[in-house]
């Protein structure tokens, strides 16, 4: 099993020295709150300890023995409880959250930084935790002052947990479909009656209640989306103090047997007039829902990068100790009688392929981060909508394309250990295995990529897009004069070019044909995140150009960046060429074939 | 759980319509052997009843219930010893036997056809009989006349099964590395001893006695690959009537936990002093296993087809089946309260992709079979040249691509599930934890790239490349005039061209630094396989323009050969363009770091 070591010197590169995180929070947080280096890297290492010692050596036997479920009650594997135990006594679920009800009012900057590490050295661990905060966010942004007095601070202490129950067994990606239902009661509160499926972290022991936050329809709702409300339903029944009363009606009836994250339970949810509160106001459950489903989709693109990161790492030790034939070039380790298959090219590009997605994935996650704070904290509206627009435009390009490319990582992962990758012990499948559930939950890749090009490019007429643009625009002119980074500039100079001229192309055909939208949508996704990558790379190329020019202790850590960003250009992004091809040739030869005919 | 049910119309028009079997093998076949379409027909019909009755239903309990181990015993899951005696019974262990020790003296192509159903129905289960076959072949081609009269037709009769022991704990891809010794006893037999794993079908309750082929090494044999012999090392011994003895040394000692293939007992054996018998000349061993690797890998590449099949069929009537949203077009069926997700072109696009990798495939590897047939039947000197070569060019492109796609097919599969994908019940997932171990076992997709860019085409200097390419001119020239196909035409000339012109700069690179090739090496496979695959898919295309043009009763499903074909090459062919420009960026970005630098 690979044991996860936290990458705290890459981290740090892109909250320090790419970022600027200390000077370009200074702009807009209080004097409070500050975000010092030193205080980021102090979190950061105490995530890391808790990572590695707590979380990290409980992982595998989580996978083999699962939940267990027995007459509506869920058992977590061995360890789980009591590192759930240190998680909360450490204050790690308070992080963010406001300090009127007990949080800590950091940055969400930090606290993804921190779910990276807890995603890498445990995904199944790390959804129980991850699950409430979106609970907790809900109830912050949409809850009343009583709702958040009795629910809020007892998830930001930890000692309850939440969790988001939309799905239902007919209705997963179209919510508009859903039947689960809330008859109002006499005292203000609600019946909810109805299914659930697939609500992780549904039941368990680790806490004393979990608060449910559930979608539902009241009494004579329009039909489809515009007709669903927001519920608080907990476990327990609780009193104005926040004291636990009786057992409300929801039950788990079963927990699901799925590929990976075995550890996490997957819970079916019965409601039987349960009694629950309205979040919000009512019709409007969607739109509540919607402010959590970007940063939870931030956060499920955050495990995806922690699956390219683990698989790294674990590949990487195999590859330097496992022998096998000799270099092409001949032996480099004459003494041993096979030399460590890192010296072959074809292993070398799978490794060098999964630290370009980590390290790439890893900028663009903190990025994106970095502009949910700024939406949350600055003054300046200008910055704000700025922020709010990149953030709506990037967010399906980072959920989608990091948890495709961290599955992508995770194959690489086991291929590196040719056939003892697919054996259990060693670790490698079950990150692939868990990595397998990151582009299917949260909005599919599908889902993602028309988000993407029909809600957020075609719509705002490319002015989302633009504001990507400009960003990349401002790039090339403040370093084209750089002949370090020529080629950088060259290939994001067509890159964009190209991206704009696609971009219109999908806009003109979409007028005679809107399945050309959908048709374009996925290669379109791909196209634009290996071009979101580009920008990225090029980044971090011209800081740790900046830094060897400077003069450095670390020159082997920024020589590295400067090979992976090589890398990425060289041998990675070139695959934009087949996704803007496959484009250009339209939806007809997709779409021409009658449902009837695909088999006989 | 997606019943399977076999494709016999596609692959009748492969076997019928495409290959030509019947003329094609009246050419080199005796009276006796001829293969009428009828005859195939029946075998064909055999095939598909008892794969879609007899394993398809015991597939997924095989998974779930996995092989049992207890004191070196194996047992297989339930039904699996019930269907292997009624396969036997059938007649299907013999089918392409020496009639001389009970076989059936069939041609390979049927053989493969089966087998493709077989690996369809129930992975795990088709892998016993797949093992057998290997040690089959193995005992045909180089045992003395006393090894085949006493093991051959136990094999051949199904009454006994057979393995191939290869690999040891520290050495797979690299054999040369191998540490099992071979001491001679007084008797002529040899004393063998030693630790192999990974061996599949090694112990089970099938069969009443299995025959390992073993590699290991004589005394004072020389170091590496070519100081390796061959045995024939029974569970139990027999006598030289075939009789039953007693208990050789070699036992069982654990198997393995698995991602997948959990019905097929992947064991460790521990070789004490076990008796065996030398195949084949002294060191020569892996000579003589070469024989049998080509078709063993033809037979991972039909592994790697079967996974493309079976997750089109069960994802294609999840899509018909399950509703949310609606067309981009408008309502598609306004009736229902959602339309079916095939209506969407992102769901549409993956099941085409399924389907032209499942007849793409089939089409690859019938192809190769038919070669396999002729090399050995043919008693025209050229035309057995001709095909070995286009054997020993094509093999490693199959092998690689077939699984390769096999795994993409089967992840397009989950996907188009949903979060319905990862959950074990639909069956989705085991096709994709089954399918991975394709690209690991029999020569990774790395070791396949190596042997098809260094060993087949560069040592070659381009000889086996331009058989390839010959074919294609052939089909150029036949068909160039024929409007209906122009646009196959064209871009075949664009591509053989590309083909010649990469391999030749690789080639000119190589020359200055040897890991050129190492670097290109996969990329170049790639390139190659969507190559064959576009001749392959004209080939097709053609045949169907022909049958339409001449009239047909089974107009729509020429048409959607025709619109298959079409999205081939409109949307998965140009992928050849991001293989092309990483090639062309040659090996420095995947090798100037340092394998001390990767991580910090």
């Amino acid at each position: 099993m690979p044991l996860y070591k936290a990458p705290l010197r890459d981290m740090q590169f892109v909250l320090h020295e790419m970022l600027n995180t200390e000077e370009t929070y200074q702009q807009f947080l209080n004097d409070q709150n500050e975000l010092s280096r030193e205080l980021i890297n102090q979190y950061l290492q105490a995530g890391a300890d808790f990572c590695e010692n707590e979380l990290a050596p409980i992982n595998q036997n989580g996978d083999q023995q699962g939940c267990l479920f027995d007459h509506g009650k869920v058992t977590t594997p061995k360890g789980f409880k009591e590192a759930y135990q240190k998680y909360t006594a450490l204050g790690f679920t308070s992080l963010t959250a406001d300090p009127e009800y007990g949080g800590q009012g950091l940055p969400t900057l930090l606290r993804i930084a921190i779910s990276e590490m807890l995603c890498g050295a445990n995904w199944a661990w790390a959804m129980y935790p991850g699950l409430s905060h979106g609970a907790m966010r809900t109830i912050e942004h949409h809850g009343t002052e009583q709702q958040k007095q009795i629910y809020l601070s007892k998830l930001i202490s930890g000692i309850w947990t939440g969790t988001m129950c939309l799905t239902e067994s007919h209705a997963g990606s179209d919510l508009g479909l859903i039947r689960t239902k809330a008859e109002p009661n006499a005292d203000g509160s609600y019946a909810i009656t109805g299914e659930k499926i697939f609500i992780s972290a549904g039941e368990h022991d680790l806490a004393e209640n979990i608060i449910h936050i559930v979608l539902a329809r009241l009494p004579q709702a329009p039909a489809g989306t515009k007709g669903i409300s927001l519920f608080i339903v907990p476990k327990f029944n609780v009193d104005d103090s926040g004291n636990l009363q009786d057992r409300n009606k929801v039950v788990c009836s079963a927990i699901e047997h799925k590929m990976g994250i075995h550890g996490n339970a997957t819970c079916v949810l019965n409601f039987d007039g349960a009694k629950g509160f309205l979040i919000g106001s009512e019709n409007r459950g969607l739109n509540c829902m919607f402010t959590f489903m970007n940063t939870a989709r931030i956060g499920t693109a955050v495990q995806g990068l922690a699956a390219s990161e683990i698989s790294f790492q674990g590949a990487l030790n195999y590859a330097k100790e496992r022998l096998a034939m000799r270099a092409l070039t001949g032996a480099k380790y004459p003494e041993k009688n096979a030399d460590p298959i890192i010296v072959h090219p074809a292993v070398r590009s799978m490794l060098m392929t999964q630290k370009a997605f980590s390290e790439g994935g890893r900028a663009l996650a903190y990025f994106l981060a970095q502009h949910v704070d700024i939406v949350e904290n600055t003054h300046n509206p200008e910055q704000k909508i700025h922020s709010d627009e990149l953030l709506a435009f990037l967010t399906p390009i980072a959920k989608a394309f990091l948890t495709e490319s961290g599955n992508e990582s995770a194959k690489h992962g086991v291929q590196i250990f040719g056939g003892h990758g697919f054996i259990v012990e060693h670790g490698m499948e079950q990150i692939a295995r868990d990595a397998r559930i990151s582009t299917l939950y949260e909005g599919t890749t599908e889902i993602q990529s028309l988000d993407l090009l029909a809600r957020k490019v075609l719509k705002s007429e490319g002015k989302l897009l633009n504001n990507m643009i400009d960003l990349i625009d401002q790039f090339i002119a403040t370093h084209q004069s750089n002949p370090a980074l020529v080629t950088y500039i060259t290939t994001l100079t067509e890159l964009k070019q190209q991206w704009l001229s696609i971009t219109q192309h999908i806009s003109v055909q979409a007028q005679q044909n809107p399945e050309e939208i959908g048709a374009a949508s996925v290669d379109y996704l791909y196209f634009s995140s290996y071009v979101v990558f580009a920008y990225l790379w090029a980044r971090m190329a011209q800081v740790a150009e900046q830094k060897l020019n400077d003069g450095t202790q670390e020159e082997k850590f920024y020589r590295a960046k400067l090979a992976t960003a090589q890398f990425f250009f060289e041998k990675l992004l070139h695959r934009t060429k087949s996704h803007a091809a496959s484009i250009q040739s339209g939806a007809k030869a997709v779409m021409q074939l009658d449902p009837d005919d695909f088999a006989f």
